[in-house]
């Protein structure tokens, strides 16, 4: 229970994407509803047959806990990046530490295999967490993009890795970041 | 992708409970994400032994989204029940019917199943939806129940059914409810 109402906190978390409807940026729990509900009717295009859907599902609804002590480190802030690691171990450490012994090793267990990409399930959900930005961006006419001055060249290299997860999806994607720049709401 | 997008609508439909921070009402995204990622640590309180938790998951996670629609009923709100059936059964048919066919009807059962209540995935489903806002009343010191003039009697005539899903819980949930009471939090 503990636990439980500590994660409340991911509701005030807030990324730099826009809501669809542009009132306000998303926050880490709608994300994280918003990604392991797509993973629902994504998944068969995961490259790989037979995922485990609901590893995959765990994985997206847990992996940004760790941002309630570590905080959302912007994917194209070089500086954060650097010490993103660190920031977040502590905090899984802590906050997977609330729960249940088993249930805290299996949690942190997930988090580590989303943060390492290693099985087809982290793959995948990695690609759904890149995806979902990607959309928000996409339908605000670029309103994310622009605010932070992001180029198409930074938007194709850091979601690049949603080919390992889905090549279909990163098809799509890649479409979108064409489009985007066609249509003037991302920069060349 | 149609509806990946539009299911976007439900961070902005909010509900009656409070953050535990109090800074805001709550969302039905952020609900949704909060009683999924609830479901992953407490199904082993629930009643029946071997729950299929992917389905929990599944439902949990879509269960509210006829609300894009229908808006958030309260729960002890007796007018608005009268038509919130209806009301939303229109909006399951249009929502889910962006989904290609066979999810769409996946989907429209998954929904189903969790609001007629009969099999054990969906009473722990139900569970979940209703401990989770008397946790965030509880630990806001009954802000929501406060706002709406809401008695003890009324919280536990309407969330006894906690009890079809988890035993153990509704115990929980019980004391809960006490302890509100003693401590001022919620009216006898």
């Amino acid at each position: 229970m503990e636990f439980i109402v500590e994660i409340d906190k991911m509701k005030s978390i807030y990324r730099r994407s826009y809501l669809i409807d542009r009132s306000r940026h998303e926050n880490d729990a709608e994300h994280s509803w918003h990604i392991a509900t797509m993973a629902l009717f994504l998944s068969e295009y995961a490259n790989e047959r037979d995922i485990d859907l609901m590893r995959v599902v765990k994985m997206l609804l847990i992996h940004d806990l760790v941002e309630i002590d570590a905080g959302d480190t912007f994917a194209y802030d070089a500086e954060g990046h650097k010490t993103k690691a660190e920031r977040e171990e502590q905090a899984a450490r802590r906050l997977f530490g609330l729960l249940p012994k088993e249930q805290g090793e299996e949690s942190y267990r997930l988090w580590r295999e989303f943060e390492e990409e290693a099985t087809p399930e982290a793959k995948f959900a990695v690609a759904m967490d890149r995806l979902h930005p990607m959309l928000l961006n996409y339908f605000t006419q670029g309103a994310g993009w622009k605010e932070n001055g992001v180029s198409s060249e930074q938007v194709l290299a850091y979601n690049r890795k949603i080919a390992e997860g889905s090549e279909r999806l990163w098809q799509f994607a890649q479409n979108l970041i064409r489009d985007a720049v066609a249509k003037g709401y991302l920069r060349p």
